[in-house]
């Protein structure tokens, strides 16, 4: 038994390892309290259902990019515009090859489970479009880019790089070429938004 | 027993209802045989091999798609340029959401058997990128598009509408918003292209 109090962040903590551990299919609560050295009604406590769980842990995985995605916007150093909207797509692109190159099967667990979680992962998509969306209204502020709609602009260039965040492509990300697609496709688009 | 030949063509279009009927995983040179009542050898007689054989009906399978684009490419009352870039990418979509619309077993078969398939599938691939980069370089020589390597471009322009033709994509092409999705992003990657 752990004398340390049970904390949501513990029971997250223990659910990614059990789901590391057993895979997505086989991870239960009853793992994850044993983890812990704690009852499942303990674990319940926090969580109350398994779907719950999974959820919160799927949050929690998704959330880190999502901060180094909103420091890009506020990064007061960067140029807004072309430069910004450059980094922030590659900023993207990086968080999610470092994960599906560092833990191949964690992340492989991750897609399974984001599956059912759809509300979690559009509240993500919905998050990273509205990122997108103010880089680009402030690109047009600046005079730099020309787009009638940023919101449609924003989901047009989100749709078009998927190649580069999608995990579905993610075994493509270990091409020797995929640092010149994204190049290329990026310079496309950038392009496309100048004013 | 049947009269007619046996053409490589009868026995494709008996692979393919073959494979619709038990499905990439089940299917087998021997139910080919028995559609056509003959023996497994005179199958073998026209493909060596029953890998041979998938990739002949997989090949089958996207040939007309190349065609239409081939046509659009070659029909004189089309403009060249933006018009005619276009067309194409919709003409694009519109067969592959048809096919995975008309019959969606089938389009699960054929997503099956492409991935084992890779060389016919990479060659598609490569004919697709080729015929993109004609239509590419006819509108830098017609002064409409500015493309400094407009193989490039194509690639780019081609793994930016993934979501309109990769089919992993294909339940999104029964969303509502999926046509305004397409004009955004077409419009998006015409203005990257405008000289």
């Amino acid at each position: 038994m752990s004398t340390e109090p049970l904390t949501a962040e513990r029971i997250l903590e223990a659910t990614e390892e059990v789901l590391r551990r057993y895979g997505p299919a086989k991870a239960t609560v009853v793992d994850v309290a044993r983890v812990l050295g704690v009852s499942h009604g303990s674990v319940y406590r926090h969580f109350r259902t398994k779907a719950a769980l999974r959820e919160a842990v799927t949050k929690r995985w998704l959330s880190p990019t999502e901060a180094a995605l909103a420091r890009v916007i506020s990064d007061s150093g960067r140029e807004p515009g072309a430069a910004k909207l450059r980094a922030w797509l590659l900023t993207l692109f990086d968080a999610k090859r470092l994960k599906a190159g560092d833990d191949p099967e964690l992340f492989a667990t991750f897609c399974a489970l984001s599956q059912e979680s759809s509300d979690v992962v559009d509240a993500h998509l919905t998050e990273l479009t509205r990122q997108l969306t103010r880089i680009i209204e402030e690109g047009v502020r600046e005079g730099e880019f020309a787009a009638p709609d940023p919101r449609e602009a924003a989901g047009a260039v989100f749709a078009a790089t998927a190649r580069f965040h999608d995990p579905a492509y993610a075994p493509e990300w270990r091409k020797s070429t995929i640092d010149a697609e994204f190049d290329a496709v990026a310079a496309l688009l950038l392009r496309g938004l100048r004013a």
